[in-house]
């Protein structure tokens, strides 16, 4: 029986989850690659701690380094997390001809065509399913199964910390602190919740989907992100009115020469699936031009979930090994020549429905005055409503409009947040219609 | 450039769709493949109709054996359909040395173990992503992306038209006859239906599904089967008041040395998002002891979507020929030596939740003798409701039972049925719940 033989780097939640996988379902795995996946080491800077699997012998070890230069590995997985060491022990990896398999988004999003090129130089296999939708295989549906698509767009619910804490808020009336807590309490949300509540997770994981989706180069830093941390209550009830959920999407969308590439709280009618995704699970909708409308949903996050991923690229790799093949599907979908500088499209220049609450005067004028200076940027309402109870003075006004230039909209808003009859900031929040 | 040439046999619908992506999207999948996918000949016997594409010279032929016995043809799609000529002709390709891609789930769940059998002897690819639940990459998710989990179970919606007309009788009150006829009219439904509505097209898809998932040889003999044509209006609407959806489902669940293999209208909860998955679209849900549950939705038939996933395949054989590899995934997921024949759980003893419905006269006395009937045969009710106005001097009685086994509950009606406070045959339909 043939061997093929794993470094694991990084034994925390996630690596051990790898770790159980390959130990508990090795038989399993044998009976569909036709060879054993041997967990040769596990290396983590703490080895004493209890993981609540056996280890044979000799393969916890706290030496990153004989892992990475132990020739009879075949494939190294990281799993430490974090730009730093991560990268470095990747880069060594792949200059020692060692295939790699990593889960790790931020390092991916920051530094994947420069990890991605130097796979390619080495011809090596670098594969990354769970840096994006724990166990839903977006990548692979991606590099494979929509191969023949022109991708259309993406529109995905991929931070499942957020969209926790927006079902509970949503669900349960919670308020944004006692669900942020309640989702620490689970294991949903780190004690830091920064990168997950702003909106920086989401982005790096659409910056890694608009590559794969639409043969351009990673790029995060012009993707538009807004968090969650703003979100009100009573935004999400407003919304529920109006037959819309609030999600934290994820939308990379195909505009010729251009891409749309956003993260912010959106609403969504309650018919779209997408809406129905709750709890700490994750969806992604991808659109192609010849399958349509396709969804995948999933525990994005979590031991079991993203390590079930992770396996799944190193049964990947197994099976090139066991052919005798490499570089089957580039790293990035795309023949590296393929790939371009896709422009991202400014934010201001998109075109969407929006939601808008002001506070305003509950007096005669008010209403025209409001709308005229919208009407004067070009954007057409779609339906006005004078919603809640008088607070100090000022009623709540909430405006849906018809599709509007984001430029137009912020110059309108601007204009109508000096008035002296309108409360404090207006509060803006697009919309995801079917018909946009 | 490289090329791969193909041969397509069948230019109806999908063979249409197919001819239509490679040539259309050719300069895109170049871009990914890092080669030419050339259509060098599309074969029907009708090459006068307009399919609204332009072949190239010499493409459009009736002439299959030319296309078969052309030793520049890499890869034959076959897109005939039946269990006929279809058949014939991929045992011929294989013979010659030609790769396979077959959207036949019919000929699948009929031959699939053979023809898989002969393409590994001539170590050709055989790959059907097609065959099930269209565009959707089910087939894939479970040959690769789940190979490291252990299955636990797969409940699909995996017929366009039995979703279709469910949706229409419960969203918009059609009759079952009104329905079935704007599906026919839609292109969502056959002439003769019989396929589709009574679950065999259902059963064909699980068949195939459980192979991959399971281990185990194509099975279709021992499914049970049961259509949607008797589901009436009011089962529906009563459904509806208890929280469930009546869907078309196909059931496969791993019960260790056995497997549950059953395709029947189910009750499945509000909440449960197969419930939402609506019109002729498709969704599966997979659980896996690594992913947890996983749900992938989308367009299961149609031109363009079918053809997608054709293409999908056809790319993955090209990426294999291109890398100098067959054989890569075996194509039922398992090495041949792990299959096995894993029996068929008579449907007598599953165990389940079940809605059932009588009509019994209103007088006193009626309830506590068939509670008692279902008392003597272990099943113990939830709930029990009397529903709707007296017909024919009966009204209906429904109960909801716990957990009960499917012989016990047959045994149970069949006493009821016979007695004199009862009316006509009961109604017994399952239901999928949460913690079953």
């Amino acid at each position: 029986m043939k061997e093929i033989s794993i470094g694991l780097l990084g034994c925390g939640t996630v690596g051990t989850g790898v770790a159980k996988i390959l130990i508990e379902n090795k038989e399993l795995i044998r009976s569909r690659v036709g060879a054993v996946l041997k967990l040769k080491y596990a290396a983590d800077i703490d080895i004493k701690r209890d993981r609540g699997i056996r280890f044979d012998e000799g393969v916890l070890t706290d030496d990153a380094e004989k892992v990475l230069d132990d020739p009879e590995i075949d494939i190294i997985v990281e799993m430490i997390g974090g730009v730093g060491i991560a990268k470095d022990f990747i880069l060594k990896a792949i200059r020692n001809g060692k295939h790699v398999v990593s889960a790790n988004k931020a390092l991916l999003a920051a530094y994947g065509n420069t990890l991605v090129k130097a796979a390619a130089e080495k011809r090596v296999d670098f594969a990354y399913e769970a840096s994006v939708g724990g166990c839903m295989p977006i990548i692979k549906t991606l590099r494979e199964s929509l191969a023949g698509n022109r991708i259309i767009s993406m529109i995905g619910i991929l931070n499942g910390t957020c969209n926790y804490i927006l079902s509970k808020i949503t669900d349960e009336g919670m308020s944004f602190e006692a669900a942020l807590t309640q989702a620490q309490a689970c294991g949903f949300a780190e004690a830091d919740p920064t990168l997950d509540v702003e909106g920086f997770d989401t982005a790096h994981k659409l910056a890694i989907l608009n590559a794969l989706a639409y043969g351009m180069e990673i790029n995060l830093k012009d993707i538009y992100i807004e968090g969650i941390s703003e979100i009100t209550h009573m935004d999400i009830e407003l919304a529920g009115q109006f037959g819309y959920r609030i999600k934290l999407l994820a939308i990379g969308k195909n505009r010729g020469d251009r891409v749309e590439a956003r993260v912010h709280p959106t609403m969504i009618p309650f018919d779209n699936l997408l809406s129905n995704v709750n709890a700490n699970l994750n969806a992604v909708m991808v659109s192609g031009d010849a399958a349509g409308d396709m969804l995948l949903y999933g525990y994005g996050a979590g031991m079991m979930p993203t390590a079930s991923a992770v396996v799944s690229d190193i049964v990947d790799i197994a099976r090139n090994l066991l052919s005798g093949t490499t570089g089957r599907i580039p790293a990035l979908a795309w023949q590296p020549e393929a790939i371009r500088k896709i422009p991202v499209m400014p934010v201001d220049e998109i075109f969407t429905y929006y939601y808008i609450r002001f506070s305003a005067e509950d007096r005669p004028g008010v209403l025209s005055k409001i709308s005229g200076i919208l009407g004067e940027n070009e954007i057409s309402i779609k339906s006005v409503h004078q919603k809640g109870r008088k607070i100090g003075g000022l009623v709540p006004i909430v405006m849906l409009t018809h599709r509007a230039k984001e430029a137009n909209v912020k110059k309108a808003l601007a204009e109508i947040a000096v008035l002296d009859i309108v409360g404090n900031k207006p509060v803006l929040i697009r919309i995801e219609d079917e018909d946009e």
